[in-house]
């Protein structure tokens, strides 16, 4: 399998929301923190290539936090400051930190949010479009000139009221994300691999279903790989180590200038490694505190951890 | 990690249950077919080494059965045939192939079972306790003399009835198998690094947690690894599934005749082999027919599954 390739070191276009998130998990709790998919994508992948984010915050969206974002050298063009308030959630996480409940969402200025893309990113050659209204998703894909490779994510929201444009985005991506809930929900098919393959069939040329702790799964039409969660003995807070996850798997792709099957499986572990780590602290805290040689050490302990020899 | 050594081809003595399953699951439903730990775990192992076999069953246990045994050359000397009826379970399972609904369980001759080992048996390297009352199991390494590798199984109702005595067992083996909500159970620990941690400071060199579908994974004391579960579209009947596993486990790690960290990994990927065979059937179905190529064969695509480079 090969979906093309993006050129080597090419920047990623990442579209999604920016956020102050409220959070409460068993080890702790924050009020307004930095959030939202593309904060997490666009952090996680500006460890491996050139970021460009397409967003839109209020007058509330604290300074610092753009800075953080430029200090990861995140191309911020496309951040619009919009009048009003930014877009919050609220929520928390008993003992199955699989599963977030939400106390409140608050659009505010994501109600509106237009992704109207800056005309150089037109032309970036890997795009992800992370978790919004797949209306919006296309929108991005009709200002993009021919990139080389697009990955989204989705949810089970935009699946059950907008199946329809879901799998219109899903005809015009490489890579499409969901978590295993969402497969099963989208396809109607109780068993992964026959829920892969029926979303396979509605265009994308690899899916990649994301287990949260028991890892991910990518299916494509010839290859299936499994790579396992990494342990971790203190998990503080797992909201957006999907976004994490999927930021780390297109930058890899971004960097390396290949999406064949081979590196698409190292992309994974890429995406693995970013969100073990978002997951071990709160709002995007230990991203921004990572240095490259603490990633390709896991990545490597994650390769000791899954080695084993021939029969 | 060694654990010590199995002498090349040395026999594996397995003690538990044989039974008379009636099973529903959504895909179909058996009436008082072969079932047990001993008889899953026996023929398991007998695809790599020779096997003894320590069980009791009653004057109804049909003829075709032990036949069956005696075709995948398991040595039945162990087996005993009581008066009375053999044990009997009936269960079902619903969507969440998981999780095992119990209607009734008949003892039977089971009750009085007290594994006697046969005098050659006492000088058998390697031992499979499969999950029976600690007390037994105690008394069948009371007899043993100086095995290389004791695996154990043990289940919730030992844990929380008999905690002391699976203490006492744990002390005394090699390898520890059990499912991950066993693990938090014994311990007392929701994570399971600090389960396993606890688990090991027991006794044993190393605990496998058993993950159903999403695998096992491997503690020990200086290593750790982790086995994805075989992707199946159709799992018909899951009963038998972790005693198939420990009997591929143990019967690989008796044929190679070694139990380091290497040999262990490969043996638990042996195990995931046979278990995800087992699963594809009622009863021992798929098991009986099962050639050795066909493990091979699976083995090697688990391979290719986990498969990824450097960064």
């Amino acid at each position: 399998m090969s979906l093309g390739s993006c050129p080597m070191g090419g920047p990623v276009l990442v579209v999604g929301s920016v956020a102050l998130d409220s959070v409460r998990t068993p080890f702790g709790e924050v009020t307004n923190v930095l959030g939202g998919a593309a904060s997490y994508a666009s952090v996680s992948a500006s460890f491996f290539t050139p970021v460009r984010m397409v967003a839109v915050v209020g007058e509330d969206f604290p300074e610092t936090h753009v800075a953080g974002f430029a200090r990861r050298g995140i191309d911020l063009t496309g951040l619009r400051r919009a009048t009003g308030k930014t877009f919050r959630w609220s929520g928390y996480y008993d003992y199955d930190l699989n599963q977030a409940h939400t106390r409140s969402t608050e659009l505010n200025v994501f109600e509106t949010f237009r992704p109207e893309l800056p005309e150089p990113y037109r032309h970036s050659p890997c795009v992800f479009l992370a978790n919004i209204d797949p209306m919006l998703q296309l929108f991005v894909l009709d200002q993009v000139r021919r990139p080389h490779l697009v990955a989204c994510d989705t949810m089970n929201y935009w699946i059950a009221n907008s199946r329809e444009k879901v799998l219109e985005v899903l005809a015009r991506v490489d890579i499409a994300l969901m978590n295993d809930a969402e497969a099963r929900q989208l396809s109607g098919e109780g068993n992964l691999i026959a829920a892969a393959r029926h979303i396979l069939n509605a265009g994308p040329g690899a899916v990649i279903v994301k287990k949260g702790e028991h890892g991910a799964t990518m299916f494509s039409r010839d290859s299936y790989f499994t790579a396992p969660g990494y342990p971790l003995e203190e998990v503080r807070d797992p909201t957006g180590a999907g976004d994490t996850f999927a930021g780390g798997l297109v930058g890899y792709l971004a960097r390396c200038g290949e999406t064949d099957d081979s590196a698409i499986r190292r992309a994974i572990i890429c995406g693995s490694v970013m969100a073990s780590f978002a997951v071990e602290n709160f709002s995007l805290d230990r991203l921004l505190s990572l240095s490259p040689e603490e990633i390709a050490e896991r990545y490597h302990e994650i390769r000791q951890m899954t080695d084993f020899g021939r029969l």
